[in-house]
C-alpha cells in the first residue's frame, strides 16, 4: 500500500534547482545520487535542464505519467503545484515546503486548502512540513538530508523533522541501517497508522518505530496497531506528556486521567512498546531487527568481569527477568572446559584473562542448554582480551540457536573494532549492562503481546432502550447530570446490581419497606433541594428494628424542614445497607484522542490520595478488565490480607466491562463515576451504591 | 594524606620484567612511559637491568628509600615481599597480584597473613588483586592499564579492576579527563572511605566518583563521607542489590529492610548522589567537573528543533525541575532579535535554520536572565546548521555566566566535531535530552545538600538505668525478647508516652481502674502463655461501664481458661482506649554494614500491603526524622484529608528521635517494632500502644 510513495515508477521534483544548499538542489541532487531507478522530472519554470536532467515549466508539461511529486516551492504556491498535480493524475505527493499550519491562522487555511484539492483528485500527501522520505529498499531519496542510511529492517517515522537529522547522523556513525525513513511534518494526510497499515506484513519492515508527538485518530490507530503488532514490533516514543489541563474536570476519574495515561493504556492495549526516549527507541530497535523473537524469561550471562555481571544482574531481577538456572549438564561441561577459578553457574564468568576461544565455549554452553531463552555477553577491553575475535565467535554461535544473543562490549577506543563486527554480524551491541537487560525485557513484553489470547469482548444482554428514554428525559429537563434514581436506572438496566430502595411516605411505610428489604437499612432524606444531604443529618445508616425506623423517618423530616422550610420533601429512601464489603471505583472519561476511557481503583484514599489507579481505553476485554484488577498497587487487598478472603475479582470484572458496554453505546456519556461500588467477598457479588453521570451539553 | 601512593619520591616494582604483554613488564613500561618523576627500582633477582634501569634482586637492596612498591609477583610470594618492604621502610604497596580472597580459602589466609605483616610495619596497602593505580596529577601510572587518560578533575575508585579497564577505554575515546583513577581490588586495607578523606579537599578532585560492590566500614564511611560532601559532590554506584535473604526475621521493619534500603539511607543521609548506572555516573561526572554549581531549578532551554525540546521539557518537569518562566525583557529582548517565527518563550526556539549566531542570541540571552538557574542547549544537525562554530559559541558564552551550561547535540557522525569542541571547551554534552535533564537534576540535589542547615542531634533526657536494669532481668530470665511490661518500661524510660494501663487481679479492681483510667477501655486477658491473645477473644476494646468491665473481666478469664486449661493467668490488663487516631509504625533493624536502621510508616495495610515505608540510618537528626514523615506516599494522611485535621507529626518527629536515641544508646537492641503508634491530631501526641524488642543473643 501506499506504493505512490514506495513504488513509485517516476517523480517529478517540483522547484528543483541548481544551487548546492538551497532544498531544490538537495532534494533532486538526493534522488539521483541514491539510486532511484524510474523516471525523473525537474520541474522549475525558469529552467531548461537540471543536473543534466531536461527540465518542464510544470508537471502538466511532462510528457509521461508522475506517480509521485515532491514539493519544495514555497508554501503560498502550493496548492496550485496540487492542483496541476491533481490534474496530471500523480497520485502523491511529498509537500517539504513549511509556512503552514506551524506557522499560524494563514498556514492553517493554506493547509486546509492544499487538502481539499487533494482530496478532490485523490492525492495522497506525505506533509508539508517535512523532511521528505528515505527509502533504502528501491531505493529512493527524496528528502534533503546530508547522506543516506545503511540499508536495513528498521521502518521509522517521525513526527519531527529534526529529529530525523540527529537519527540520520546518529545511524550512520553506527551503521544502523533502515529500510524506510519518513519524516511526517504536519501530518495533514499520511500518518503514522497509514504507515503502519502500508508496511504491515513487509519484511523489509521487521521492526516498526515512531517519534509521535500526538495521534491523529485515536481509535483508528488502536484498531490498526492491535492487528499489526501482532506480526510486526512496533515500538515508540511518544513526547509531549504534560497536561493541557485546560478543560475543568468534575469526576474523580476525570481528574486523574489525561492524555499520558490515555496513550499509555491505548500502547498497551495494542501491543505497542512504548519506550522512554529515543535512546530507549534505537536500544530496543536494533535488538528486535536483528535477533530472533526471545520466548521466555531466562537470561544468561556470559562475562570476563565480576563487576559488570553484578550490574546486569541487578537490571535483569529489576526488571522482571529471571538469571537462567542453568542445567546440571551446562554447569559440568563448563566446569570441565573453563579454569578452576571460573563461575560456572550463571553469571557464568570466564575471567579476565579469557581469550576468544574460551568465550566461545560459555556462549555455546549457555546457548544449547534449554533452561537458557536468551543471552547477554559481557566484554570489558583487559590485557588478553581478543575483542574482534570474540565478537566474531559470539556472531557465529548467535547464528546457530534461534535464540537472542545480545553484546555488552563496554569502553569505546579500543572496543569499537568488536561493536563494528558485532553490528555488521546482527548482534546489537549495548554499552552498559543496564541497556542490553532493558533491550531483552522489551522482546519478553513483546513476547507476553504475542501469546495473549485472541480478545474476548462480550456483549451483555442488556436494556439499551431504557437507557435511551432515561437520557430523553434528562434532556427534556434542560440537565445533563443525571439524579440519583436516574443513574440507578442506567445501571439497572446495564444489569449492575444496585441496592435495594424504596422510598417511603410514611413512617409505617419505611417499616413495611424496611422489612421486605431486610435490616440494617439506611434512611436518606429524598428532596430534590437538598444536594447534601450528609451536612444536614439527613442520612441515618445501620438502622434495625422497626421503631427505630420509625424515629429515624421523623427525625429526618423534622431536620429538613428545619433546614430549609420551603424544600420540597417526597419522604425518605429506605436502602439496602450492604456491610463488609470493600470500596471500589470505577469511572470512565472520554479522551480527546482515544475516546472512552475506564478507570479502576480502590475508592476512598486509595484513590484520592494515592492516586493507585489503572486505565484502559473502551472497549475493554475481559482480560484487559482483568488486569486492571491485579496491576494498581494496593491489588493484594483484594486478595485477601490479614485473614480476611479475598473480594469478588469476578464481580469487579463483571462491572468493568457491563460499563465499557455502557459507554461505547453511548457516546453522549461523557463522564461517569461509580464510587463507591461495594464488593462482597468472592461470591457475593459488588452493587454499585452512587454513580454520577454525566452527558454531553 | 595517603602520600605514599599520591606522592611518593622513590617506586620500586616487585616482579618487574622484560616481556611485553606480562605484568612485570606491563606496569614498569607505564610508570616509564606516563611522566613519573621520582626514583624507579625494579626488583627481580634473575636480572641486573630491565628497560635500561639497573634492577635489585630484593627492595632490602636498594641503596635509596622506597616510598612505594608495586607488586605484581604470584601471591605466595607477597608476605615475603612485604615483610622485606616493612623492613625496608616502605610507606605504600600496590598488590597488583590476584590469588587472595577472591580465590577462596587458601587466598582468604594469605591476604590476612599479608596485611597483619604490613599492618606490624606501617605499610598501607592497595589491592591486592586489582589494576593498579594511575595518577595523572604527579604524574605516575603503575597500572597495568593500556593508555592513561587526560588529566582532568573527576577523581575515581572501583572496587572492579575490569570495569576500570571498559571506563579507560571509554575515557580515551571520548577524552574524558581524570586526577586519580585508582582500582581499589580486595580492599584489604585503604578503601574508599580513605580516598575520600585523602581526596577530600584536593583541588584536584572536583568530583569523586565510585563504583562500590560493598563497604566495609558503614559507620566510618558515613561520618566522613557527611564531611567530605560538604565540599565536594561524590557520586556512587552501587551494585549487588539482591538481598543475601538467609537471616531470619520476624518482625516487620527487619522484613522490609535491607542492604539496598540501607545504601540509599546511608548515601541519601551522607549527601553522596546514587547514580543507578556507570552510564549515569559519568553522566552527572562531567557536569560537576565541568561546571559550576547549579544554584536553582529553573532551566531553559535552547534549541533548533522542537521535537527535542519537547522531550527535554518533558524530562525536566518529570525530574521535579521547572522550566524557567523567562523575565519579560528576556522575552522582549528574544522578540526584537530572533525571527518572527522563533519561540521566545521557554524553551527557545531558534528555528531549524539558526546559524551559530542566533544560538548566541539565546544562550546569552537566556543566561542573563535571573530567572534562569541552568541552560540545555540542544542541537540538531540539520542543512544550514554550523554545529562547530555553534560549540564554539557555547563555550565562549558559558564561560561568561556563573550558571552551568550542558550540550545537547544529538547525532554523532556531523555532530562530533562539535562534541569535541565542547568536552574540550567543558562543556559535558549529552547525546539526548533525557540525560542532560538527569544531569541537572543530580546538580540540584546536590546543591539542595549544600543547602541543609547543620544537622541538630537532639539528646533528650532518659533514663539509661532503668533500661539497663530492664535489659538485665530479661537476660538473667535466658530470654531476649521482652515481654509487655518490660517494653512498655522501655518506651516510659526513653520519654515515649504509653497508654494508662493497669493489671486487675479481681473484677473490681478491673471496674476501680477504670473509672480511674477513664472510659471506654480496652481489657486484655494477662498471661505469659498466651500470645495471640486476639486469637482466642482474650481482647474486648471500649469498654464502658462498671456492669461491662465487670462482665468482660469474667468472660476474658473463663475463654483464657477453656483455651488453655494449664495456662498461668495474671489477670486481666485494663487500658487506656486511644481512639481517632492514626496508625504509624515505627521500627529498626540493625544492618550488618551501618548498623541500625530506623524505619517509618503508616501502619495496617500501607506497611504490610503497600510497603510504603522509608528508611534511615541512626543516630537521625530532627531534620531527617521530618523527611521521613514527608516522604512516604501516604503522607497524605497525614495532612489532613477529606476534611479530617492533620495529624500531630512533631509527635512522631519526636517518637522517631527517641527511638534512634534508644538504639544507638543500646547496641544490643536488635530489632525493635512500634505497632502501633496512635497518633492524634495535631498537639494531641501519640502512643506507642505495642512495643516489641529482641536484644542480641
Amino acid at each position: 500500500m501506499l506504493e505512490m510513495f514506495f513504488a513509485p515508477r517516476s517523480v517529478a521534483i517540483v522547484g528543483a534547482g541548481r544551487e548546492p544548499g538551497k532544498l531544490g538542489h538537495d532534494v533532486l541532487n538526493n534522488l539521483l545520487q541514491y539510486g532511484y531507478k524510474g523516471q525523473v522530472y525537474p520541474i522549475n519554470p525558469k529552467a531548461d535542464e537540471i543536473l543534466g536532467l531536461k527540465s518542464y515549466p510544470s508537471v502538466l508539461d511532462v510528457p509521461g505519467p508522475v506517480d509521485l511529486a515532491v514539493i519544495v516551492v514555497p508554501a503560498r504556491f502550493v496548492p496550485d503545484v496540487i492542483q496541476q498535480c491533481g490534474e496530471k493524475g500523480v497520485k502523491g505527493a511529498v509537500i517539504i515546503s513549511a509556512g503552514f499550519k506551524e506557522a499560524g491562522l494563514e498556514g492553517v487555511k493554506l493547509e486546509r486548502q492544499v487538502v481539499a484539492i487533494a482530496k478532490q483528485y485523490g492525492v495522497r500527501i506525505v506533509g508539508p512540513n517535512c523532511l521528505g522520505i528515505i527509502d533504502t529498499v528501491q531505493p529512493m531519496d527524496v528528502s534533503f538530508a546530508v547522506g543516506i542510511p545503511p540499508r536495513g529492517n528498521i521502518a521509522f517515522m517521525s513526527q519531527s523533522g529534526a529529529l530525523c537529522t540527529a537519527i540520520l547522523d546518529w545511524a550512520l556513525a553506527n551503521n544502523i541501517g533502515f529500510s524506510y525513513f519518513v519524516s511526517l511534518g504536519n501530518k495533514s494526510d499520511v500518518d503514522e497508522v497509514d504507515l503502519m497499515e502500508a508496511w504491515d506484513a513487509n519484511p523489509n519492515a521487521k521492526v516498526m518505530i515512531a517519534y509521535v508527538e500526538g495521534l491523529r485518530d485515536g481509535r483508528r490507530f488502536m484498531d490498526v496497531a492491535r492487528r499489526v503488532t501482532r506480526r510486526t514490533p512496533v515500538i515508540a516514543v511518544k513526547s509531549g506528556n504534560t497536561e493541557a489541563g485546560s478543560r475543568a474536570v468534575s469526576s474523580h476519574t476525570g481528574s486523574l486521567a489525561g492524555s499520558n495515561r490515555a496513550y499509555d493504556a491505548a500502547f498497551r492495549q495494542t501491543g505497542v512498546l512504548r519506550a522512554a526516549s529515543i535512546q530507549e527507541l534505537f536500544d530496543y530497535a536494533i535488538a528486535f531487527a536483528y535477533q530472533p523473537v526471545l520466548r521466555g524469561n531466562r537470561i544468561a550471562i556470559v562475562t570476563n568481569a565480576g563487576g559488570p555481571a553484578i550490574m546486569a544482574t541487578d537490571a535483569l531481577e529489576n526488571s522482571g527477568l529471571k538469571l537462567a538456572p542453568l542445567s546440571k549438564e551446562t554447569v559440568e561441561h563448563l566446569q570441565a572446559q573453563l579454569p578452576p577459578a571460573a563461575n560456572t553457574y550463571n553469571p557464568i564468568d570466564v575471567l579476565g584473562d579469557a581469550r576468544a576461544d574460551r568465550y566461545a565455549v560459555g556462549i555455546d554452553t549457555a546457548l544449547k542448554d534449554p533452561n537458557v531463552d536468551g543471552l547477554i555477553v559481557i566484554l570489558t577491553p583487559q590485557v588478553m582480551t581478543q575483542i574482534e575475535e570474540t565478537a566474531q565467535e559470539i556472531a557465529r554461535l548467535s547464528r546457530l540457536y534461534d535464540k537472542p544473543v545480545v553484546g555488552c562490549f563496554m569502553g569505546e577506543a579500543k572496543v569499537s573494532a568488536g561493536i563494528e563486527i558485532l553490528t555488521r554480524e546482527r548482534v546489537p551491541n549495548y554499552p552498559f549492562p543496564e541497556r542490553a537487560a532493558a533491550a531483552l525485557r522489551a522482546m519478553y513484553d513483546y513476547r507476553l503481546w504475542l501469546e495473549r489470547p485472541a480478545p474476548e469482548l462480550k456483549q451483555f444482554n442488556v436494556d439499551r432502550e431504557r437507557v435511551r428514554a432515561t437520557f430523553a428525559r434528562v434532556r427534556e429537563d434542560g440537565r445533563n447530570t443525571l439524579g440519583d434514581a436516574e443513574a440507578r436506572n442506567i445501571a439497572e438496566a446495564y444489569g449492575l446490581r444496585v441496592p435495594k430502595s424504596k422510598l417511603a411516605t410514611t413512617p409505617e411505610e419505611a417499616v413495611q419497606f424496611a422489612e421486605e428489604i431486610g435490616y440494617p437499612v439506611v434512611m436518606k432524606i429524598a428532596s430534590p433541594d437538598i444536594l447534601h444531604k450528609s451536612d444536614i443529618g439527613g442520612i441515618k445508616v445501620g438502622v434495625t428494628g422497626a421503631g427505630n425506623v420509625r424515629d429515624a423517618f421523623d427525625l429526618l423530616v423534622y431536620r429538613a424542614q428545619r433546614f430549609m422550610p420551603d424544600a420540597q420533601i417526597w419522604g425518605v429512601q429506605v436502602q439496602e445497607m450492604v456491610t463488609g464489603a470493600k470500596e471500589i471505583i470505577i469511572g470512565m472519561n472520554r479522551d480527546p484522542q482515544f475516546g472512552p476511557m475506564i478507570m479502576f481503583g480502590l475508592g476512598g484514599i486509595y484513590v484520592e490520595v494515592l492516586k493507585d489507579v489503572t486505565f484502559r481505553i473502551a472497549p475493554v476485554t475481559a482480560q484487559e478488565a482483568r488486569e486492571m484488577v491485579g496491576e494498581i498497587r494496593s491489588h493484594h487487598l483484594l486478595e485477601g490480607v490479614r485473614g480476611e478472603r479475598a473480594a469478588d475479582i469476578d464481580a469487579i470484572v463483571d462491572c468493568i466491562l457491563r460499563i465499557s458496554q455502557l459507554v461505547t453505546d453511548f457516546p453522549e456519556i461523557v463522564e461517569l463515576d461509580i464510587n463507591p461500588l461495594l464488593v462482597r467477598e468472592a461470591g457475593g457479588g459488588a452493587i454499585a451504591v452512587d454513580m454520577r453521570l454525566v452527558l454531553s451539553s
